[in-house]
């Protein structure tokens, strides 16, 4: 099969105050505010030019409802229907008007697991990418990546390249030759998504993308100044694996976010995945420092599709090692 | 009919002293030299993974053979050939080994009488975006687009995006709304090629992107301490048009080339194209500058396919004002 | 005679809207507000410790009041005073309560005709260079230099090396070997002042010092999303004298503001002024660029001390050429 | 007594290898070399209009042998032995010669042990400011100060600010207000020396400072291109103390570098010195981030004036805490 999917477009997950989520989101990061209600809150870049890229939903406690992709149209969510179906996995769908901004959408279940989501139409919004005076904290500019922990990396990358038509851009092998993790890409750049092998299903980080490296350290300032100096988790560093220029910051209810620069083009077919060794010391931090435990051990509880019930977690299939390739 | 065109990848022009050259362009343009002979400099981008974007072949004087194109692989050049030769078009194939590190590549006149290139390989080379210790000046990162001066530029419009299957991001329209200058990608950049109206065909510039502002006011700098000062044409600034923080500067023969920075994710087939009034004062220069004369008269000539003769020029349809949308 | 002044610290000057002046150099310059009346705004930039060093008068047209210095404390005051009525020039006591923010303090004609001012203290105020959250704009620092144009350049640098204990950082000669212009410091940057050959006196800008060239950048970013683009004159660019990063602005009224960054510490006494020949490219603009016609011709009215009409001006001493070594 | 001291302007230190100390400072970090014989290496930054700012010798072990002043003139070194001589510290005269480019220098033992030299003269060398192709790596601009382990703080404040006429701009104070830690100025910078509670007298860091924050986070890269990730000690990061963006890089042979950037003008002599608990935690790092335990631990001896044996470590009066107020 061959599906038009064009790139990782939103994430929807809880949060359990709004308003510290605002202070942190806007305030602090830089992110537009679309539309809030008491219900939730829509943000977007200030590059993008749709109704969000990140909607939070007021909620008792965390948990992540599904990471959405953007496809060509909706021929192709029938397709993909279709397709979920013969696989087995259980999908639902959401009618225009279910959530806010966007249009129909399919939910399904990957094959770790995890809630995605596909939709065709999102309501425009105005891009600010040249309303510099809006500009605060770290300048968020456009969603980049989603990166998740599963429990079986390998069955991951064959999933979503064989059968949806993604291309890894890196990996990390073990010793054996076995892929440790993997990113992954529909629009040329580095990825859209990343697999590493862990407690599973879980959702690391949502990546961001920043236009420059000086956002990044000033947003290190702004939060600072803010009072948000515990949230600021690793980084400012650079990856080994994808270049990136990253800082790993926690929302009021930690949730992980990357702010992310660097990366590179990766449209040619014949570009050649980067391969690192797992004993590659650059491969995570280029510059040579160390990630914090939380790091590694903390990642966020995806909800199931129908009943919102937290997906069960299963044990990695490879021997565990701390996930340092993460970006 | 539908190609798999990847994204504009490497222009082949000429310079009349190959020593000169690569002072100017590696030394302080910052890019890596593949290979040189007596005959030609390979060049490529810190990021460039393939043998070149840049080649420079010795001459006599200046002039442009071809804007090539990467294509998904080599069955795209047989359609392609087949299709130029439907519109009437001439074509010539150069086969493997003719050209320094490319594989087979079709060239083909397009509507504008502009020579143009397919070829969907291309010899590997190492790929030195972390070899940070080699970066130097504005540490060139990768070919991002060409831009072209052109008698008609609805026509080469509806013959890249209707044929070639580009897409329009920006648009320049006149009072009468005819279409002034446009921006047309491929990979979701803002563009691959851009067309506006003046006498031609010509080559404007041709734009090469950098990871970040610094490094452009960093390559000032070094030019000016090398002795370059004057081949500063215009900028730094940033354009409205296409966001881009940019700087103009011409080579020792006068090829004007572009260093770029801060365009945006086109990814999305529901992205409308941003049109400019040929009036608003933002489009050309955000920040309200003036462009020197030479950069609204000056450009390169094409050389014919077969013949290598320079191109006739056409006046433009549009009468002329200045030109002052480029990006 | 030997005088304790430690460096330029504030300008007092007219603008005839004060509502427009506070959306100019708070919004999209960065200064912070320390207070505001009917009649004056006093600013002050994110690192000063004390209560301003730009004060803007409300009037009807523009004129500039007094160029002040902070001396090492009160007894200064005296010698000075002694000093200028010795050399038979006005002086004029403000005593403390008379000017917002600051103490007793003594005006005096300088040997250009230019109103200067001395004074000991200034009230304290919070200092914000750690309150990231409010940078906006050029996040501007602190008060730098001002520079003067004046009729007889070598005169002024006589009073101010051998009178008032300043040093010559740089200068610019003629070929026939006289000051055209020169850069005088206390503090060990670049300069306080500086004096060009010119029709005066006038007061040509007043420079205020940036963190570093990306705040430069944004700044022109803001002021176009703004509407103030046709409010930058002149930049970004590189200054040959003193390597200074500059940008000038124009403020509503159109006093003139420079933004900098770049110049190096000139503490050590044997360090020798660097001299440029007026004849040399680079000296004005590092990168080659022409300064617009407004930037040579236009400069501010200084107001007398205790009539305040306009100073009356004086052609130059030296034949009028370009004073394109302005920084 | 008032003494001249116009800034810390050099610091003469061993090193084992001379060829891995010439890839580490000159390729890596930037600096320019001045001269070099296989007895030492003489190392400048960018703007360094002398000789040199750090001397390396070659010995067998490490060690420090000087800080140097820079003084107004000649005279003050005789004062300066006058004063020593009256404390009942050691002194040595090394005349003109002795030393590679610096005329007559007075060594001394202060308060804590430290050798400190006084100088009035050095020979110049070419200020390699704009000579923007020759940036490599952090692009060391200059000097900016020295860091120093001592068993009593207050002591060593008290004589450098009473006896040597230097300023405090900040200071860390316990729960009992005893002075912890100090930071003391000549130039208007925040510091030329610092002091904090340890086991000494031991040289904690020398610090170089740069134009600006980009030239910080690509000396980062550049190490990690070079094969020195692990030579990066800590940061990059923000101090709260002293607002500087900082590096510590360790050299071959474990010298202490400290790369520094954004603190601001002390010329003022109302600056209240900013007082820091030891308790808050923004104090010495502003983002948040734990330095590694080697950086708490680690320092470089001083070598006798006389005999060149390790000056004898004392305890530290006041209790040991981490010392986490460095800057
Ligand atoms: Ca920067
Ligand atoms: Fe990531
Ligand atoms: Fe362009
Ligand atoms: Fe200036
Ligand atoms: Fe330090």
């Amino acid at each position: 099969m061959d599906f038009n999917i064009i790139r990782v477009a939103r994430v929807t997950m809880n949060v359990t105050d709004l308003h510290a989520a605002k202070d942190f989101y806007v305030n602090a990061l830089g992110f537009i505010e679309t539309e809030s209600t008491s219900e939730y809150m829509a943000l977007r870049g200030l590059e993008e030019h749709v109704h969000h890229s990140l909607l939070l939903r007021k909620a008792e406690k965390p948990g992540v409802h599904a990471l959405g992709y953007k496809v060509w149209d909706e021929s192709e969510l029938e397709k993909l229907e279709h397709f979920f179906q013969i696989k087995g996995a259980r999908t639902l769908w959401l009618e225009k008007g279910t959530q806010p901004g966007v249009g129909r959408a399919l939910r399904a279940v990957d094959v770790s697991g995890i809630p995605v989501e596909f939709f065709a139409e999102m309501d425009s919004a105005e891009r600010c990418l040249q309303k510099y005076d809006l500009y605060r904290g770290a300048r968020v500019q456009r969603i980049d990546h989603v990166n998740c922990m599963v429990p079986d990396v390998e069955g991951a990358v064959t999933f979503y390249t064989e059968q949806l038509g993604f291309r890894v851009s890196e990996y990390t092998a073990t010793e054996e030759d076995r892929t440790w993790a993997a990113w992954l890409h529909r629009k040329p750049t580095v990825h859209d998504v990343a697999f590493m092998n862990g407690e599973g299903p879980r959702l690391h980080h949502v990546g961001f993308w920043l236009s420059d490296p000086m956002s990044l350290i000033h947003c290190c300032d702004v939060m600072a100044s803010m009072g948000y100096a515990d949230h600021i988790e690793r980084g400012p560093g650079r990856h080994g694996l994808s270049n990136a220029f990253f800082l790993y910051v926690r929302d009021p209810d930690g949730n992980r976010i990357e702010l992310y620069n660097g990366d590179y083009l990766t449209s040619d077919p014949d570009f050649k995945p980067v391969k690192w060794s797992i004993n590659d010391p650059r491969r995570q931090t280029f510059w040579g420092h160390k990630a914090p435990e939380s790091w590694f051990n903390e990642a966020a509880a995806f909800l199931d599709i129908e009943t919102g019930i937290e997906v069960a977690l299963k044990q990695p299939l490879l021997a565990q090692r701390k996930p340092d390739f993460v970006t």
